[in-house]
């Protein structure tokens, strides 16, 4: 069983390497970005406007498919967590995803701010984003817990 | 340009069918589920115990790839919008993301409440839910704004 999918757009950032690059969107508030829709994609983008944010779902394509390790020693922590406990960049599936800020939808065109990936990146889909679908009360953070506001870590190395 | 995907788990739900189904997670707090990693991949879920919540990236695979229009009428509207100012599940890439809260993992399973997935869904991929990556301060959510808690629209109706 495969899937396949095609890009609906790209993903054009100032980030042209792996090293420097903010490693979450979170991190990177003054890193702006405009994701450009192919225009045959275009009138699907009506009505996004009146969303402050988007989540961008997009290919890690720097890193090819396959390479990944089950155990992997993310950018936030020097300890080996499961892959899927960790947001690193090489996975099974390398998808993607971030929450980022829509500064302003112009034709086929979304400038945003948060933008912690790499320049061309290829978008498989976007999505409004909703607090009240994708949040709620209270959360446990595991391995990350104390480690989210150590600012040393906010931008990758040479690991992946 | 195309990228090929295989699922590293499938995700076992009691929703048989598309009608009746919750359309969000946040919807589905009673309706629990279990995602089944394929053993190959197990090893990938060291160190999930410690998220209260995880991303779960899944295919919508009872629509066929190519089958979405770029206007929909979502289940919370009866007007139309384009396809990625919605959650609606036929779009370009029929990729779906829901932020499920864990309640116990065990060996290869992940039992989870906020089940809005169908039966034997293919999973994409597992990522830790983490707050300070995954939200921000404020939010405006356009069309939905003042629809998000109408009850009555909660679940699916025929429309996909």
């Amino acid at each position: 069983m495969k899937f396949i999918f095609k890009p609906v757009g790209f993903i054009r950032t100032q980030n042209r390497e792996i090293s420097g690059t903010p490693i979450q969107s979170s991190y990177a508030k003054d890193y702006t970005g405009k994701a450009e829709i192919m225009l045959e994609y275009k009138a699907g983008l009506k009505d996004l406007e009146g969303f402050s944010h988007i989540i961008l779902i997009y290919v890690f394509d720097r890193h090819r498919q396959g390479d990944y390790k089950l155990h992997v020693k993310p950018f936030m922590d020097d300890k080996k967590h499961g892959v899927f406990a960790t947001r690193a960049p090489k996975r099974p599936n390398n998808i993607g995803i971030s929450i980022v800020r829509v500064e302003q939808i112009k034709n086929n065109m979304i400038f945003f701010s948060g933008a912690d990936m790499l320049d061309n990146t290829p978008i498989l889909d976007i999505k409004p984003y909703v607090p009240e679908f994708d949040s709620d009360a209270e959360f446990r953070t595991g391995w990350l817990e104390g480690r989210i506001n150590l600012s040393e870590k906010r931008k990758a190395d040479e690991r992946f």
